[in-house]
């Protein structure tokens, strides 16, 4: 058994790890943290749990995580670089769920979160944890930087199309579609049922902190990766879509054929057959990013389609799915199950 | 391991079922018909069950019924009627989600559903799958008739009052909010995304099927039992919430602790602490029917808050916990899982 | 024309007033105060005003008012009640669209709304503001309390059985469903969009400020009247379905003729055929309360089902329709107009 | 006062060209057509127009369009073909809402709409009803081709970019996201509530009848246009958002400045400033198309966002619109309204 903490665990992510890692068979939750709400039971914020999880919420303490094994970060931004240190030297294990260690390069980091960083060393180690790309890694890392929603759903559109060299590597549009989970569990305005139901709107057309994110992934492939990311607020609560488009490299080639072959032993990507258009809805709840590829022949262009649960894959499935890996366990030990449709 | 096979599994009952049962440690699923779709993949109409589920549609036939020990029928209403005297003939026992098997009163049951019964015979001796009522008779039952929805979340919430004689049991009204999935998977204009999206409406205010049923089950409990039903369309996929009004019997008594000890044993009822609210979605996904009851002194009344997913304590999660009262296994198998909340 | 101001234009009432006004052929908005939002147009917050509307908003100041002939205050609770009088002494006549002046017993509305009336004599002349009720006095108001959302479509559902003597006055139970814009603009983790979607539950059971409000309405017409009120929070933004049920008095009659007399002359509340069940967005935008009638023979009920949008009828529209009665304009002046559908 | 029918109104087109008529100051509705509901009020079906408009659905009859100026088509495609030649020689205007006319090219549209065309002779002197495009030639038509909603969209987001040469034309991606109201008031099962909420999904990205539809309008401009058309159904009634994406032609210029001089006199285009993200509930109900568009220098593109109501501007504003152009009354007579916000 794997014993787990859970650092700020009041937010979606949070309540979606506890979810999940209820069911886990090889998994402790051995505590879960929130200053504001310590003493109080987490099935009082959050009721689906009642009946599975016996756990009050309590304050962050370095002593209590030592009886932990890992310690999954769920908090906002810039919350886990100032205590990661200190647990690694206990040796105690991290994944952090935000964005603090996800950007090799600190500079750009610093620049698109604003702020310097507390501990760049710690960067240097990090793995990124996206197991389709590092899992090699991943099973020997300390400390795992968990990838935004975003850069997954989109990498996982990609790989193929730029491990084979199949598309020109600076032609690539990311359109992006995701649900309001994606924004939080924040009192915010912009984000109130009123405010972003019946409605579609792009925002941050001009520059989003995943996009650089995006680029490092791809330019692990090819340096010359550039693309366009534009990410769009859809009326509904969990799921994203990204609508890849790019242009032909050479000439065309069986791509279809392609992604089936270099996905084949991905738990986690589902490729659909030729011609198929997935819904987000088919993987609501699930850990997995299903995938449907065309080629344009009179554009010249090849056109993915990739699903995923922001909340799951886009975040707490695919953690535990590299808690799995780096603890030895299963791949998808507790991340089986299919989506809630309708 | 009990093998299974579901006839007519095209609807939201039959992939619900599916989806559950596709996890369930101690059940084979041998067939699922669909005249219209046999020979397709059944994860080509359902791709959320991709990968989890290797099956075809077949055509209905009693032959290769015989490999089944038990028989879902998630069809419409009136199918099973026709069928089912051939299957108990061969052993094979069933369960009706539909509400051929529901009503006791065979002339009643022919004036609600306008036909003449197939088998009025079958309906004496089967079981009303209510577990809480009724899990006696299910264990050894061949054929159980599985609880309609609004039945099943109303007749939780009054069997405490009820049973303790604690209300005039004339005086009940239950004013029901049910998601859309409850009118079924069957093209309709009524239930257009552009109809049901956006609006409330109350709907059958003179008479609805599921009113002699719920009368039924609580004249099992109080002769003199009564109700107004009034049951509403909400813009939402999943779900049904009952508030539930009736007039204090003689004085006021600590509700609250008679819910609690009623229920204390039921693996899927829970009651809420005083002055709960339960949200639906606390219990989307799952079988549990959440449940909050409130002591009104200034009017005499108690109110009481129960929800329900209808797609599963409502029907296919209802029906696995009957199959596992009927085949000895633990009542929760395949059943354990806590709400997707968000 | 008549020269009317907003304070406290930020919030759904706010915009929504500005909607309407902005096409009432007799008004000129003259200004609409925001202190925090001061100096910057309407438009940047409320694009869809683009074209409609130049205007910024402004800093309060009681000398701006002095240009406007009506005040409407579209602001949280007791903000109206200290500015009020002011305006009053200046010859500006208000309409307080917020709660301070909707209940005459000052110590009952202390105790709901949890703080000292900051004038209480500016209460005893104000006129609660639903024309079916009190359109003489509306007339001649100085300042009108304009009515809550929930109480509006309660009352009107209940008037032709109170003023008739229909029903047995303490057997009411008005079981409502609102819309998610009642709760407001306000940054609020309840009413984010992940929080109030694909759910549905009660609240307030134990006791809503609406009650005494419906309660005082009521006790005009039957001082024996008293009600169960019991709100629910439905995933939608816009409307009020109020579910109104009530013991027969004596014996059955044609209610249907006698809502249909009762509001023959009303232009805003429209009685549908018998056996009707009015959609909330068949109100959608518009001023309308349209409301159906049944009667249960088997349980001597009356059942009535009466839908509102609460930003209009419940809040700005209806505001607009005292500012035409008191100011003796064509009472559905800027008012006209279809729900929107789908 | 122009005297108007309306053949095929059940649907939402057409009871959205209902709730706009109703209140136009110069029109008279003079018939509306259903053959399957010949008699029966307009207000049965549509509840919103109770009070608006006392009207019963009639069979087509030629005789009775005599009475009318013009003839609106809000019938399925391959509808109007077969009976607008009787009503131009009987010197009755037509506007077309559904696709017969609007392809110039015969054969290419029955490629697209797979039957053969019955009168390509009226096909030749329909004037495609895009005012920002045509308007000169919607004066005087005899029949106009109403726009599709996402070539009206799409269109106007790139007419400036393609008339001014500021992008390469073969470079354009159309990434479109709608409301489901596009998918029209019929049963089916893909767009029942259950199927389309809480979900997002791309279909027909290897072709859709909207395409040939844009590039005609495109190559009305620049003969070398050509573009990548991908359709996604989002889960709201109405709106459609296009992110339009183009190369820069030679270098970048101040396109901000380019949009607002080239609709600086249109009634319904609003150029929002610079920076911005228009929602599509900006425009809900009306008949503007809200644009912002955003120069990306890092990777050489213009990216355009183009909001519509598909309901308004897609099909019966726009109509509404071409009508008051051929009719010579104020181009936005009956057309004038905020956006319902929120």
């Amino acid at each position: 058994m794997v014993n787990v903490g859970i650092v700020g665990g009041t937010g979606y992510a949070g309540v979606e790890l506890l979810r999940i890692l209820s069911l886990h068979p090889e998994v402790n939750i051995r505590l879960i943290t929130s200053r504001s709400n310590a003493g109080t039971a987490v099935t009082e914020m959050f009721p689906n749990l009642r009946g599975q999880l016996d756990l009050n919420f309590t304050e962050p303490s370095l002593q209590a995580y030592r009886a932990c094994d890992l310690i999954f970060f769920a908090t906002p931004n810039t919350v886990a670089m100032s205590q990661v240190e200190a647990m690694l030297e206990a040796g105690i294990k991290v994944i952090d769920l935000a964005a603090d260690f996800r950007l090799k390069d600190v500079e750009l980091w610093q620049k698109w979160y604003g702020t310097t960083h507390a501990c760049p060393d710690v960067v240097a180690k990090a793995v990124y944890g996206l197991p389709e790309m590092n899992r090699d890694q991943i099973r020997s890392a300390e400390i795992v930087a968990n990838p935004g929603c975003y850069p997954t759903t989109v990498t996982l559109a990609l790989l193929p199309l730029l491990s084979e060299q199949l598309i020109k590597p600076d032609s690539i549009i990311a359109d992006c579609k995701s649900g309001v989970s994606g924004a939080g569990r924040t009192a915010n305005v912009a984000t109130l049922f009123c405010e972003a139901a019946e409605s579609v709107k792009a925002y941050g057309v001009s520059g989003h902190r995943h996009l650089p994110e995006i680029q490092q992934n791809l330019r692990c492939i090819d340096e010359q990766a550039n693309l366009i990311f534009t990410p769009h607020l859809m009326p509904m609560i969990r799921g994203i879509h990204a609508t890849v488009y790019a242009d032909v490299a050479q000439s065309m080639v069986d791509v279809q054929k392609i992604f089936e072959n270099y996905y084949r032993d991905e738990p986690f990507v589902d490729v659909m057959p030729a011609g198929s258009h997935p819904e987000t809805r088919s993987v609501k709840g699930t850990n997995t990013c299903r995938i449907a590829v065309h080629a344009l022949p009179e554009s010249n262009k090849y056109v993915v389609l990739s699903v995923t649960d922001n909340l799951v894959k886009g975040a707490a499935g695919q953690a535990i799915q590299n808690m799995n890996i780096m603890f030895d366990l299963a791949e998808d030990s507790g991340l089986v199950s299919p989506g809630l449709m309708p």
